[in-house]
């Protein structure tokens, strides 16, 4: 079945200290966008990719795109104020029956093997949400309610999430609001039944000064290797 | 009232690619354990510091100290076979009624404010748990539950978490398993409410390779502040 994936960078980057939103931020000399888009190419060159950007970072991205002679082929569309937006406009765009992987522009670490298992559990169970067990003891905290939850039932959702196209465009068609922080959500709340992907560490996302430090690390020890 | 800090380090480091116990892992050139008791020293000097030790590894941590000759005093405990036994005994050695912050001895970036702030805390209210928001969605899974918790909800739970010595001795004294993951789950299961001190990301526990990375990096930049 055909593979695309829509790689949603919508974010203005407010938890960063920088005005750039962190998607374009440069770590080993490139943004990060490019090194996502890579991840995804390199997995299998036949993903159709979706690009999904706020409309007033569109032209940046071209010079960005000019800049540095990137040339991995990709789709732009246009995102809307809220992440579930962003992701409709992305699905929107798709007609063929096919797999789509919906993953933040700001997780450039995905692996190779992450992706394709992504794409293979959804294919034989209709989606698949990438996640890793929780490193931290997780609370639940709201007005009159505190309690630890036991960390190995806890996991830190993570993307690509993958889903069979059918089954993702009916749940954000049917979705009653628009403030999930995830696509397994916006199914889960259609009565899917979620499967995990495993993911790793290192499949993080760049939010905080911190991530990018450790971004910068993570590339410099890679580019050692080789 | 007396400040007493119970650091935890029984650890043999199973995740980590190396023999070495993370906590005698070195970063900035010096283990990160003395990192860690170096927090607590400079947040205030008065603190009595109890650090708890696996009991193969005291010769080795001693041995350590002539090394780097480490200074900060502080008295070792020999520890049990899971975290709850070694906090235990932690908290036995300890007599006076003070104020006791209990500590992973891998999160040696624990920010002054953070420690004052928990005793602070932990004076008024009788505890004082670190944690800060989850950057991810986080999933509960368990057979035949798979649920998305709303992100604003859900707390990392960091260290240090810290009580009035009578509350966190008295559950533990009555505690009926051994299996508890943090103190704030013994205090809980014991009836207590617990309150939350804001922590920060870069509290983070060297668990993986990719925190050695972080850290390390870290603290290269502190550094060059300075």
């Amino acid at each position: 079945m055909k593979k695309h994936a829509i790689i949603v960078a919508g974010g203005k980057g407010s938890r960063m200290d920088s005005m750039q939103p962190k998607q374009f931020l440069l770590i080993g000399g490139k943004p990060v966008l490019m090194h996502t888009l890579e991840a995804f190419h390199r997995a299998d060159a036949s993903i159709g990719i979706l690009l999904v950007l706020s409309e007033s970072y569109i032209p940046h991205w071209k010079e960005l795109c000019e800049k540095f002679s990137f040339s991995i082929p990709h789709r732009i569309v246009t995102g809307g104020h809220e992440r579930f937006q962003s992701v409709k406009n992305g699905l929107d765009v798709i007609e063929e029956e096919c797999l789509i992987a919906i993953h933040d522009g700001v997780r450039p670490f995905v692996s190779m093997e992450i992706i394709l298992a992504s794409y293979e559990l959804a294919s034989k169970k209709g989606n698949a949400v990438t996640a890793v067990k929780s490193k931290d003891t997780i609370r639940y905290e709201e007005p009159g309610v505190s309690r630890s939850l036991e960390r190995e039932h806890c996991y830190m959702v993570q993307t690509p999430q993958t889903f069979l196209s059918g089954q993702i465009k009916e749940a954000y068609a049917k979705a009653s609001h628009s403030s999930f922080t995830d696509d397994a959500s916006v199914l889960e709340a259609n009565g899917g039944r979620i499967f995990i992907n495993e993911g790793s560490y290192d499949n993080f996302k760049i939010t905080t000064p911190e991530d990018l430090l450790l971004a910068e690390s993570l590339l410099q020890k890679k580019e050692a290797r080789h």
